[in-house]
């Protein structure tokens, strides 16, 4: 059949649709969710069809059809198009298959995957095989397999026989940003560190957002290649390089329900450890009040998961369960965590002793690991490349080679809006709530505004006198600040007793 | 927050969706699937946010909003509207209680369909239910509590203390079109039939299809109450009038995956016949091969189901198990079935004898169910009323109360392109194969084209000789007519041995 084509003006962003008028799909006995291949000269794409509502939108000869499938067809509105209807995608047996409570081999989860990756498959169809992941769980084989396949369909960073190291962190802790004082201190020892690091989704920052105040953190493959070859390491966004790429797919359909299926989440963090070819990892799991894992039990439940699964992978995994009761470091938002780490590998007087420690703490057990550093020598070893000076200067090496910002925090401004929080009473911090003060820094702008976030001056356990600061708010905007303001009236943020 | 309005110029016919920038969102801390409150002066409308996957669709300070949104808040492109988060639906935790094992309560299953009939749930939540339902199974209980909040979530026909009869047939059958045959039987006898019926989703031609060929079947409520009132029946379209309207989003999510839950299919038939306040049904579950069940076992599993769901309902149910090995009647599609239902009213010699049979077999139980005849009187009586013109007497006043168009065939138009397929070998028909027949007149242009379809000359064990006639398929388009000669070619339709 041919069609015209109409430019819908929308990028989907998700599954290749093209929308039939109902009467040209009946010519076709072509229903709600059917494949069909729709080809303009040498170039084809298999699309899923769907209905407009009326008629008017898509009139009898038409197609409409989204961005992504037009630049994929070099095709514009009014260029004429033929459609042939071909099978649905043999992956959707296996959704099948999982659902009714079956195995999956890793021929039939690689298959899944790529349809995803490749935008083949529709969300209802994903969400029906998160849905069985998380009802049907998922055994210990399954969860390898998935590992594997998120791992090959993706780009892959390779190193040959090198030692790899990499870090993960499951969230939930404002600040914490440990990842760009762990890596110039490794890569000091000799390590090669390929650090891939993720923007924010619900927290006031990702690694990846904190790091941009500093220098460019947006490479392509062959950029991160050669910065790891110059300088054994790199401070990257994972994002813009496709690694295990399926991930984002599967938490977007996870999200409405705050479905969370372990064997996905083991899954989805060791096959970002896997697309850099890491040998040796470290997990750090914060356990508290408003992290992920909210128990001390599940914390070591997870951490003997991911050693097994490491092990299967042919990796080291070494799992840390942490306090997260509170913010780790002073600062919350991309710049005033830049500036933090900046103190912390300067040893400058103001650095947070809290995130020195903890990223010590860290880099210790991968210098151990790796055997870099013999049992029990490895804090010796990290803190004296910190101290030296070792590390900042490997710091400033890599953000040179992905193109510098900042190294100084003079460099680095602060919104120019801001207000203190105050003290109602005298006594002593009880907690510093991580999830209230997230909220409170997104909506003075973080992560978006890399000026805003929250200046912390105190921790649990420190004693306040009443009309005492207790933190700043930083935005660039006075709205954003009034907002947040209404936000603390409500959540306060801490609890003094 | 203020924002301007973008008309996006498509119609969902699903969940009302704004689509915002990302930037816009991040003000308030909104994600993706979170929910809104849009207002336009004293209009108010919740939404579920969505992204555009590129700034330029929805620029920082516009709102992209559909149709239905628009529609609902009396805005059009370049109007302002304040929008405020709002909590998500309690629905949701429902939903994921339902797929963490739990047993859901009559309240939490009508806030779902509550929740699904107005738009209020995305498709991705709404197949999470459809999932869980699935894979965890629905007790009898949650069976009885899904039909009671389908039948209250919609409009509905009440009948004070009269007896309703209602018939419902789990499809695969091509022609099989009792429904018109049955009806005016029944309300000679004295009974009321509020019949409603759906149109085609996967077959030539629903029942409602067929019957527009002779009267209008678009009725509102209030026309349905005065058509039952004047004549103690109707036989019009259900889907103008919003009986148990969930249904439709449900089988939209379970569509992609053939996924079927017994219970979401007891559910969904049973309460289509609640929404019309019916005391006796019968329910016709053929079997044969490419029905919808296709083994006895089963159809008896179905049929104790039923019975048992309907006695909760205060319903009496009969179950019969009829052959579907083969189309009943001799035509297919919209006009040819409406010839066959005139002939058999009509007592004409040409009237399939199958279709005669099975309607007044049906007819029968009905009356003997409801007391109008004593056990083993009902085939007698219903023949009766048939023979004595009765039965096509009451059938002229029901269609000329909802609009009459046609009483006899040589009113009725047929496809001015046909084919005839005939036998390449003698010996006797093996199987007309429904399935096939069903593809054949779909591409010739059923249920769409009224015209189209197909004319059996030969059923079952019929004897044929080599280069004789066994069916002819209509089509009011060369084009769809050389379609399904294609597929003839294809699937052939039948076998002789």
């Amino acid at each position: 059949m041919k069609l015209i084509i109409k430019d819908m003006d929308i990028a989907t962003g998700i599954t290749l649709v093209a929308i039939m008028n109902r009467k040209d799909a009946a010519l076709l006995d072509l229903h709600l969710a059917d494949r069909i291949m729709i080809r303009k000269g040498s170039r084809e794409i298999v699309a899923v069809v769907d209905f407009a509502e009326t008629a008017k939108t898509i009139p009898q000869g038409t197609l409409g059809l989204f961005e992504e499938v037009l630049a994929n067809l070099h095709a514009k509105s009014g260029d004429e198009v033929s459609i042939h209807p071909v099978q649905k995608p043999e992956s959707l047996l296996y959704i099948k298959k999982k659902m009714d409570g079956g195995i999956l081999s890793y021929h039939e989860i690689k298959s899944i995957i790529d349809d995803v990756v490749n935008n083949k498959i529709t969300t209802v169809e994903l969400t029906y095989y998160v849905a069985a992941n998380y009802m049907k769980g998922m055994d210990f084989k399954e969860v390898v397999h998935l590992t594997r396949a998120m791992i090959n369909s993706g780009n892959k960073l390779e190193f040959g026989n090198r030692i790899v190291v990499d870090k993960h962190c499951i969230g939930g802790v404002c600040g914490n940003r440990t990842t760009p004082i762990i890596v110039p201190i490794l890569a000091v020892a000799g390590l090669t560190v390929p650090k891939t690091s993720s923007r924010s989704i619900t927290s006031p920052a990702g690694t990846a957002d904190t790091l941009e105040v500093l220098c460019n953190v947006v490479l392509e493959m062959k950029d991160i290649v050669r910065v790891v070859d110059k300088t054994g390491a790199c401070l990257v966004w994972g994002g813009a390089v496709h690694l295990a790429p399926a991930d984002d797919s599967i938490i977007n359909v996870e999200h409405p329900l705050s479905i969370d299926a372990e064997g996905q989440l083991l899954a989805s963090i060791m096959a970002k450890k896997g697309s850099v070819s890491a040998t040796h990892v470290i997990i750090d799991i914060p356990v508290g009040y408003g992290t992920k894992v909210t128990s001390q039990k599940r914390a070591k439940h997870l951490a003997k998961e991911f050693s097994k699964l490491g092990k299967e992978l042919g990796m080291v995994i070494d799992v840390v369960i942490t306090d997260g009761s509170e913010p780790i470091g002073n600062g919350i938002g991309p710049a005033l965590e830049a500036i933090d780490i900046l103190r912390v590998l300067k040893n400058d007087p103001k650095a947070p002793k809290d995130l020195r420690n903890k990223s010590l703490a860290m880099a210790s057990v991968l210098l151990e690991s790796t055997g870099k550093a013999k049992k029990g020598h490895g804090w010796h070893m990290a803190e004296a490349l910190l101290d030296s000076g070792l590390a900042f200067k490997k710091f400033i090496e890599i953000l040179t080679e992905q193109g510098i910002r900042a190294s100084d925090e003079k460099e680095i401004a602060l919104g120019e809006y801001h207000f203190n929080v105050r003290a109602n009473k005298t006594g002593f911090i009880k907690m510093m709530n991580n999830r209230a003060l997230s909220r409170i820094a997104r909506i003075a702008g973080c992560p978006e505004d890399k000026k805003a976030g929250i200046f912390l001056f105190k921790h649990n356990g420190d004693k306040v006198i009443n009309g005492e600061r207790v933190f700043t708010v930083y935005s660039e905007s006075s709205i954003k600040l009034r907002y947040a303001k209404e936000m603390v009236e409500k959540v306060s943020g801490f609890v003094i007793r």
